[in-house]
């Protein structure tokens, strides 16, 4: 019983986000959901994504929290496009949410659409949003066994950051062993490790992006 | 409708939480649940907590997670009992699956209790297990805004763990504002810096600990 209600709210949150992606796609405009443990650097990557990107793609950003805009106010200082959506209480965004939010988003006037997802490594997974890719940043102060404990996620990314570079001299963390674990999961997987606070893998980040979206560098 | 529901599922729980209860205290048992975003540092905390209090205090330990045994792989080496909870996707414990847990728990032979619930700063804080004191560990690589983000989980702590403060030199973190606004969310909390890799702090968490149980050292 409690299975086929949660089967029915997918098959729901399916169709709507099916909607989304005609509509990203009829306004030539590729979406990336963004999704994160709470702090692992959703924010800091919009930003750096942001800088590496300016003067070659309009971009917008729909930012997912429980509460607060905390995030959406930093990110709108950027002078670009920004809609907050708070779940009031949800761990995930799903599709309606997103679709109700688009309805403030120039779409029109932007290229690249940024959904920063609810901090959470469980539900984001599961709901669909229409995006044309799915960005799991995993930190190192989070440890190097995730992929074992969160599998879906990393099963579902097409591309896994590897955030927070600059402190590994300080933590225990096995780069490779988590790679190998997460290809191991996921076939089509590209994993970029980062420092959000020192720049670095940020070029190679936004040049794959570029790629994806068809204006390769 | 889908308040209705949520409302439903909560009231049960909260029956079932207060069995729990019934149980725990009928035993002579303390229970804690510790929350905490991914990789924040439960099972380290539970670590330091059996060898802070070896010899004092029986304590059993309860895993939650998504899926995979790990960290009761870990825990078990320690010579406690341990019982694992398997969610199979969900993103919490709730008071039905710890009661079927402590089916296999010895709760004559323990004193203690601490039940490591799924890494999410959010579902968890919604769900009560029966417990009588909710733990949540923050660390430092999280950011100080985190109470701004998952207001709840904050709100409901009766105490908050700073962990991982031996990062503090590499990342930029204000431990006086992070605790000046938990306590302004929250007016029964205690705070404790700690960090589980060098123990500082530890004898301080322990300390207050056996307080709550009735046993001040």
């Amino acid at each position: 019983m409690e299975i086929k209600i949660v089967k029915d709210i997918l098959d729901a949150n399916e169709q709507l986000a099916q909607r989304n992606r005609k509509l990203f796609d009829s306004n030539n405009l590729f979406a990336v959901n963004l999704m994160s443990s709470p702090g692992a650097g959703k924010t800091s990557l919009i930003l750096q994504t942001l800088k590496g990107l300016k003067g070659k793609i309009k971009i917008g950003v729909i930012e997912g929290d429980v509460s607060s805009s905390l995030d959406a106010e930093v990110i709108a200082k950027e002078g670009v496009p920004v809609v907050q959506i708070n779940t009031g209480g949800g761990c995930h965004l799903d599709a309606n949410m997103l679709s109700t939010a688009l309805d403030n988003v120039p779409l029109k006037d932007i290229q690249l659409l940024l959904i920063e997802n609810v901090g959470n490594l469980i539900c984001p997974a599961e709901f669909t949003l229409g995006e044309h890719r799915k960005v799991l940043i995993s930190s190192i102060p989070e440890g190097d066994d995730k992929p074992f404990k969160y599998p879906l996620m990393f099963h579902k990314a097409d591309a896994v950051l590897i955030n927070k570079i600059d402190l590994l001299p300080y933590l225990n963390f096995d780069t490779q062993a988590f790679s190998r674990t997460i290809e191991g999961m996921n076939q089509k997987v590209e994993i970029f490790p980062i420092s959000c606070a020192t720049g670095q893998g940020i070029e190679e980040w936004v040049s794959w992006l570029l790629t994806q979206m068809g204006h390769p560098i």
